[in-house]
């Protein structure tokens, strides 16, 4: 199973993204115990703990990068999409199963509403601020993101009930 | 001046875009009457309802399309980008001066979104539904959409406040 | 009826683009004459010189553009895609009916082998010099660029046979 | 090192794939042997055979799909981009090292001539028929592909003189 985990970039030493260290790390190595694939936009802030999270304990990293950059030193298989930030979002949001969120800001909102659109089930992470907590408060019947109602969007309040969830994914998924 | 109209798609005989269909024609009429451009996603709903009120006065449009799709009926230049629904949302952005948007669903929540990733000037027509109103739920200081405040979102609540605010928007570009 | 013209980018002062200047205004010509549009790369070189051939005719010309570049000064609808040089090829090959080839560089070869596999005629004007002469070399049963014959390819020896073949195409297009 | 192996697309079990199976087992057996990451496109044909060959060793696949289509059996990340067949192309290009090329139809004339506007090196593997073979007709001074002289295209009489010279690619990019 490919787990997407998007939110903050940015400086992994300063706030907000410092406070989210301890998330990403445990959102990482249950990733990397369960053997699924992270993939992410395969640059700094959450996508770089996260993939240092998975990389360390010998799971795979998949990094989505804008144009011709060079990803974060956490990466098995950086991919240069050669598109923008954005375009480059919907290429990773089409390769993955799930999409786990955590903070962020205008890129992260835009992945949340393009992981709906594709009908991946979306996982926010309760309380870890930006765009992952701001989209709960225009969720329509508390899981929708539009009338259409294509996939569930879930909050999340702890690593162990994340674990439960993807857990649950991948078995209706094989 | 490139003027980007996004919105509810669908069929343009039924709610919610039955309704909107005079409102459509007016930013369609301001639009032909200032020899602005009309960039739209090419294909029904908001997207021909403006289309054919830009058309139908002898005014410029033209529509970025999803794949090798055929557009609706009103386009000087129907653009095929190859690209999904999603994607070719991008190119459109990328070449517009400003977005003004009317109901939508996801979709729609995405250009939004993108349009301000993007610095572009966002003006909501109030009360036309969907998104439209309900991003408002959500902006910071009553006008961003992130932290970074890369441009500002704008309620607008009449066809007179549009012209002059577009209007506005134009002068400081040339 | 949409054109596309490619051919050698660069400075128009300069050989080889230099002593095909009479070439492309006597395209440009036609084109504006038969009310066709045209669609270009938007850039410098070959494409420049058919842009203000028709342009300066009252023609339309569709220049899409690598990246976010401004197009050179005769576009009508400069088109950004936000694709680099290659990609962007092949959004203009999708939007047009048939290529006209003139000289050309890697570029040029990439997008005569681009509208072969998108089934799109292709015009190469005989003694334009690059890959335009260079194709011929390689062509199959003296027409195709492959074994599964998608779309004939025809050397062209001047501008009224070039006038007379892309009205034959406008002709089945109707 | 990430090689890029191109070619015949199309049902291995007929000619002129089948043919070609002996040479793709020993592409794909050296890149395994090396630790080389293979990439492609994912799908039938020589993309295939190669992909078998290395992931039947324990080596690494890598395929860059077109649109959301499933991948071959022997990918170990089939990467879906959202592109058409030819779009897709440049995203694989932009990823590989090195491309080696076995007999193939248009779609691998545009990727040698894509590779080689990318400054890819390009390993032609001789007598394999189709445009591997073809294109050296119309090489520049024996190597080149345009006046540019971007990077070396070379042909390649056997399979331990392409270990030989990938290993030297090898060897400059470290």
């Amino acid at each position: 199973m490919n787990v997407g985990v998007i939110g903050y970039s940015g400086n992994i030493f300063k706030e907000p993204i410092k406070s989210l260290n301890s998330l990403c790390d445990d959102v990482g190595r249950i990733i990397a115990e369960n053997n699924w694939v992270l993939m992410n936009g395969g640059r700094d802030g959450i996508m770089q703990l996260v993939s240092k999270a998975v990389k360390n304990r010998g799971g795979h990293v998949i990094g989505f990068l804008p144009w011709e950059q060079e990803g974060n030193g956490y990466l098995d298989f950086p991919i240069k999409t050669g598109l923008d930030l954005n375009m480059r979002s919907f290429v990773l949001l089409k390769n993955v199963d799930v999409v786990v969120s955590i903070g962020g800001e205008i890129g992260t909102a835009i992945e949340i509403l393009g992981a709906y659109s594709y009908k991946k089930p979306i996982l926010l992470m309760k309380n870890s601020g930006g765009w992952t907590d701001r989209i709960t408060e225009v969720l329509i019947e508390d899981k929708f993101l539009d009338n259409r109602k294509l996939v569930e969007v879930k909050q999340v309040s702890s690593i162990d009930e994340l674990e439960r969830i993807l857990k649950g994914i991948e078995e209706v998924k094989n």
